[in-house]
This record gives C-alpha cells, structure tokens and sequence, in this order.
C-alpha cells in the first residue's frame, strides 16, 4: 500500500479479461472505500508492447516488466489474466513468495498446479482467488468452500463450456449437425479458430477438476479427468434421444463413491426435466448435491469479458476487505484428504447405443443374448426399418460397469454378419 | 473459548432448525479443524422446558437461562434458531454486545430489525451471519456480498416460498383449484396451521427485504414491500396464461430504477422461457441481474430441517474462520446508500386481466376506448363466449404506469351494462 492506504493493484494481460477488469474497476472505484474500508487503484498493467497504444487506457500504467511490478512493494495485489501455464504460474509464485495477493482466472493453471500454488499461499499467508477460473461470473467456488462448508458433497456436475453448450442447442433446437453448428458459433465469436480445448472437452475437464478438488477436499488434476468430445454426436442422435424424453449436453461430472472418486466429461442423455436440461445456449450452469443441503444449482454467463471480470472483481475485494483486516490466507486450499481416483472402466453408468443392424429374424435376440452375458440389462429400445434388408436399433441400458459394457461392445464389432455399424456410443445420466 | 483453543457454541431454541444444526454439527465436528484451524463444540442448547427428554441430545447441555449463556465469557458463536422477533431481538443484541458472534436463520427479525443489529455488529466488531434466513440451504447472501460485489445490481427476482411454490405447481400440472392445492400442501406438512403468511406473500416479502438491502446496498425493510398472495388465483386464470406461453407464480422482485427501488410480492405472469419458470414445487430460486455479470441464478431448496441447518453450518464455518484469523465483522451491514423506495401505483407494470363481458357489439371497442384514454395499450386478447349472451374477455397489457392501469380499472368497474365480472387482474413480468 501507499502511505495514504490505497491498496494499489497490477493486472498482468490486458485481453479481453484484462481490459474487463481495468473497466469494470475504473466503474466501481467510488464504492470500494465503502465496501471494504479502503481505497484502491490500479498501479500497472503488465503488456508484451507498452507502447501500443490503448483506447482508454493511461498509457503511464503500461509496462513490460514483471519484474518492475514484483520489486514494488507499494504492490498488493495481483491479478493474473494472462493464461496459459507459464510464464503464469511462474509469476504467481514469485508474486505469493513477495508477499503479494493474487486473482487470478486461469483455470488452466489452477487445474494442473493449483495444489502447489494453494499451498504457497497458505504458507505465506496471502490470499490466492480463482473464482474467475470456473464458469464465469457464476458464483460458485466461494458458495461451495463456505455457504455449503457444512455439507459433504457427493456430487458436482455442469456445463461449464458455452461453446459446446450452444453448438448442442443449435443441434437440438434447429437440427443442424455437428459442423454446421460448430460454423454458425465461430461466426457468432463463441467458438475459438482452433476450437480443440472447447469441443474435445479439455476446457470442461479443467473447470471440473477446480470444481471437484474444492468439492470433495482432495486434490484433482486435469490429468485425472476422463474426457470425451461431442463432433461425433448427430442430428438423429439427438432426434431419437428427445423421443426418449432426454437431451443430450456435454457434461463434467464428478462424484465420490466408495471406492474413490469419478471425474469425467462427455456428451450426455439427461432427462429433459433435470435442471441442466433446460440450460441453452452459451449459459452455464453448476449442480452441487450436498447430504445436507440437497440439490443447489448455479446459473449464469460462464464465459464473457465482463462476467469473467465481475468474478475477479468481487476476488480483488474480498483480497481488499482481508487487507483492511489483516487476515489474508483465512480460506486455504481445503484439500485436507486423499481420494483415490477411479478408473472410467471401474465406473457404473448407463448407455444409449445406435446401431446399424441386419433386419431378420434372430438378430435382436442375438444381440439381447450378448448383452445378458455381460450382465447388460436393456431399458429401452427402439427399432426402425431404414433400407432394404436393413434397420436401425436404439437402445438404453440399465447401470452397468463400464469394462462390461466395453466387452459387450467389442463383441457387437465382431458380429460382421448382423451389425454392420455402430453409430453412437453416449452415456445417460443416473 | 476454552484454554484448550475450542470455539463454543450455544443455540438458541431447538425446534425443526435447531435440532437439525446440532445434528448436522455433530456429524461435521471431526471436519472443523481441518476447514477452520479449530475445534468447535456445543455448550449450551437454550430450550424453554430443560426436563423434557429429548432423543440424541446430552441433556446436560439444555438450559431455560440466556443469562447463563450470556454471562459464559467462554461461548463465542450463538446461533439463533427461535425465530419471531422478540426475545430473539434482545438476545442477539445482548449477545453482540457480550462480545459474542452471532448466526441467526431468522428472515422475520432481519427483514424488520436487520439494518440495528448489523450496525451494532460492526460496531463491536462481531459477525452477525444470516445466510439461512432466505431461501434456506441455497447460498446467495454470500454470493451477493462477495461474489457478486464488483457489480451495480439492477434487479433481484425470487420465488422463495416453497408452500405457495408448491400448491401453484399443483394449480398448474394438475388444474386443481387453490383451495384443493392448499389442503394437499397441508396434509404433506408443506403449509402450517394458519398458512396465512405463506399464501399472502409475508414470508417471501421478509425474504426480499433481505434480499434488496444487500443488492442495492440500501436498507429495505419488510413494510416497505408490497405484498399481494395467491388465494384468488384460480385454475382458470392457469389455463389462459398457458394458452399464452406463460405461467403463474408468487415472485419476490426488488429493481432500481432512476426514481427508487421498487420491492414487491405477487403472483405474476412469467414466460415459459424465463429461468424462474421451471423451478416447481417446493424448490426455491432466486434470479439476480448485474451490469456486469449479466443474469445469474440460485437455486435449491429454500425450507427443510437439514437445508436451512446447512446455511447456519456454513455460517458458523465462516465465523470459526475469522475467529481463527481475528477478523470477525470483517463483511459488515453493507447498507452505504439511501435510496428512497417507489410506491407501487408510480412502477410500471404489465397487466393480465380477465373479464366477464356482455357479448353483444361495440363492448370490445368500449373496453379498448377506456384503455386507451388512460395510456393502456393491449398486447394480447382472447375473447370467448361463455354461456348465452355472455363472453369472457382476456387480455394482457403493454407497459404501463399503475395508476394509470388502476384509473382504468375503476372505470370497468362502473361499467356495469357491459362487464359483469372482473375476475382476475394479475401482473405480468417484464
């Protein structure tokens, strides 16, 4: 701080998110001094050409030094809106060990190294928020380490991702497929040029494993999170899906059972009355089911330059109101147990299947015979004639452990003679 | 606190919350010190009849004496789960002034008395945490003052009575009448012995008043919102808002506009589409809208033992922290503005009106003249005939001043060659 008690902040990147939050900043500065007891102000924007010049940005705040930023002591707080693993978490560890508080919304970083950076803060004893990190400006990490600090929580699950999120909508709601969907949201600015991270489910992954640390006190990484993409679900996945009553979503899902804990992502059948059911477009939304509380759901923007922004400011005064009352680091990383993550083989789930069959007799017995043997009992099934000779078989099974399942599916590709295509292979809810 | 750095705890009262608070502790007790840095125990249980024998509980820790309990400079947290507003109002006064924290889930004594109590809390640098005191276990007062804090909000939007929620879902999928739905929610123990505060919106009004303090950082009270109920809601009304593309439901809204905030309860129109129309039965949700994050919403259950316990656990969770860290009353009342509060006939409002009409020619152009002469235009119309000579006519309004709409109306009402009847003035969201 500055002898006059102005908590002074730099913002390292200045995108999207960084320009939001200079913004949104510069908006509220008048009401910090009531919110927190402080004052604050921005003292540097950390940019890779301080000489570019910035629409309505003092080009005076503008640096190409970490170092000018982490040698100013008048410095307290951080805010990391750059991305990426490094140089980020290179910064936030050299910004903690300084003394300094950090927001950051970098959930690839958290998702990978947030455990060691925790840990840091929790020695040094500043503050290191992420709220920005999953899901936007949706309230949900504070909500889950305090509001419901009083539950266990059996389960977390989410559609984190806008841009698959709204690629579905488009498919269900227009009955585009895959790629025309995907080309309307590139137009429209939701999806990326290389929108890998986003449609292979690697961007959900990362916010589940922040979700799913917090939400069961043990440390999980993105590596340990199971990942499906959604560019091989259909149009008439998704047709026959509604005539069963569901939809289908790309999900994070992770739970803890007995045997440890499951964390995955993946296209979906939910039932079209589950609360996520009805979340379109490029919304998010977070179910928390905790044993005493029940079902709780979280709704809002989960990407977007001011609600990501909203999310680091309501962390930079939280950061402030600590300062005021000299209690950084009260709320540390909360992973206080082990539990071991399950293998996705391991894991009970239920299946919709689409095939490709021959239409005789004794087909449907065959595969039903198959299933029996890997002790899959079918739920529901649908069976349509397409071309001569020929029919389409949908089918819903009941739970199952998945390596049985996998054993009967590999069977079905052996039996040449009877299917001949096994068109979609998508895991239903509960 | 004991020389053994245990946090004690008393409660006060021992009903339905009560005894799910000590339950609910009791099964966290070995979690605290992981959470919190320290150990918690309960010291003392305030009931009004000590000898009753009561199952679970060590009887040595029921007392008939707050002034024990006020005078054990060992106690640091109370949580106050008697309800009403006195004696709780004397004994958290008493408490905070003792030096004590408190954790009320009490909507009744916040929403009339909660800008005192707040304002003696900062004073003696206590906390006075109420998260249970609006819609049960689903966090949101948190969210508000934190989460959401680099934010202007505009609007909040809730339904937050479960009761009323419940008997309009039965209205709604099962076109009961009110009276039919109200005897259902009875019998399954949703509604209470005299239901008034329930059905005539006086419990979702304590609820907004809490609400709309925090969001527009003003301090609103329970008489400053206007309260309307459900009970002349009928299955007919649901039908026609159906044919309509909407639905009925008791919602608590609170906005700023230029002029003021406008906080009030009733039943009203919403679209199918809108996110607070899907919450059935005795779910609560609650809608909030920032410049900056956009729309966002919170959702679960707003009632029930262990729900409302989980919101006093996290509570105390939150005080554990900041007793540990010394920063107790670190988030104060919040209320830093004086925004003066709009009578309902200055808001501007939508209408659904039905009407029993003579059916003869020129009463539609006579209807349409008067509501035009006060600046009501018309949105929607539905006119059908009902029995020989007679029609019921019903329509839905474009925006319009209150009192202008109530001018109108008053007219109608001397228009008694023409309008037999008008059975339902209802408003319309948005």
């Amino acid at each position: 701080m500055t002898e006059t008690n102005k908590v002074r902040i730099a913002i390292l990147g200045l995108g999207t998110v960084g320009g939001g939050v200079y913004q949104l900043f510069q908006a509220q500065a008048d009401t910090l001094m009531a919110k927190t007891g402080l004052d604050a102000e921005i003292a540097a924007i950390l940019v890779r050409d301080a000489n570019k010049p910035r629409e309505g940005i003092d080009p005076s705040l503008l640096t190409e030094s970490f170092e000018d930023i982490l040698h100013d002591e008048t410095i307290d707080i951080i805010v990391e809106v750059m991305g990426g693993i490094e140089p980020a978490r290179t910064y936030i560890t050299e910004a903690l060990k300084a003394g300094k508080n950090v927001v950051t919304a970098n959930k690839d970083l958290m998702a990978a190294h947030g455990g060691e950076l925790l840990d840091l803060a929790q020695e040094v004893g500043r503050d290191l928020l992420f709220e920005a990190s999953v899901a936007g400006g949706i309230p949900i990490i504070r909500p889950m380490k305090q509001c419901l600090a009083g539950n266990r929580i059996t389960e977390v699950m989410g559609i984190v991702n806008g841009t698959t999120n709204y690629i579905l909508t488009k498919m269900d709601e227009e009955g585009m497929e895959f790629s025309d969907a995907l080309a309307k949201a590139t137009e429209l600015g939701y999806a990326e040029a290389d929108p890998t991270a986003d449609i292979e489910g690697y961007d959900a992954g990362r916010k589940l494993a922040i979700l799913a640390s917090i939400a069961f006190h043990s440390r999980v990484t993105f590596s340990d999170v199971h990942t499906e993409g959604i560019s091989r679900i259909t149009a008439a996945d998704i047709r026959y899906v509604r005539d069963m009553g569901c939809i289908i979503k790309l999900v994070a899902t992770a739970r803890e059972t007995e045997k440890g804990i499951e964390a995955s992502v993946q296209p979906m059948l939910l039932p079209v009355h589950h609360p996520l059911a009805s979340v379109k477009d490029v919304f998010n939304a977070v179910f928390v089911h905790g044993d005493a509380v029940g079902d709780t759901m979280f709704y809002g923007r989960g990407a977007g330059r001011f609600p990501t922004a909203s999310a680091c400011m309501g962390d930079i005064i939280d950061v402030m109101r600590n300062i005021r009352f000299y209690c950084t680091g009260r709320i540390g990383c909360g992973c206080y147990r082990h539990v071991p993550i399950q293998p996705m083989e391991e894991t009970i789930q239920r299946y919709f299947l689409r095939m490709q069959v021959v239409d005789r007799p004794g087909v449907l017995a065959s595969i039903a015979s198959v299933m029996g043997k890997y002790g899959v009992s079918i739920k529901q099934v649908v069976q349509k004639p397409t071309e001569e000779g020929r029919a389409e078989l949908v089918l819903i099974t009941d739970q199952v452990q998945e390596k049985d399942f996998l054993k009967a599916l590999e069977k079905f590709r052996s039996m040449t003679n009877m299917i001949q295509e096994i068109s979609s292979v998508i895991r239903v809810y509960e």
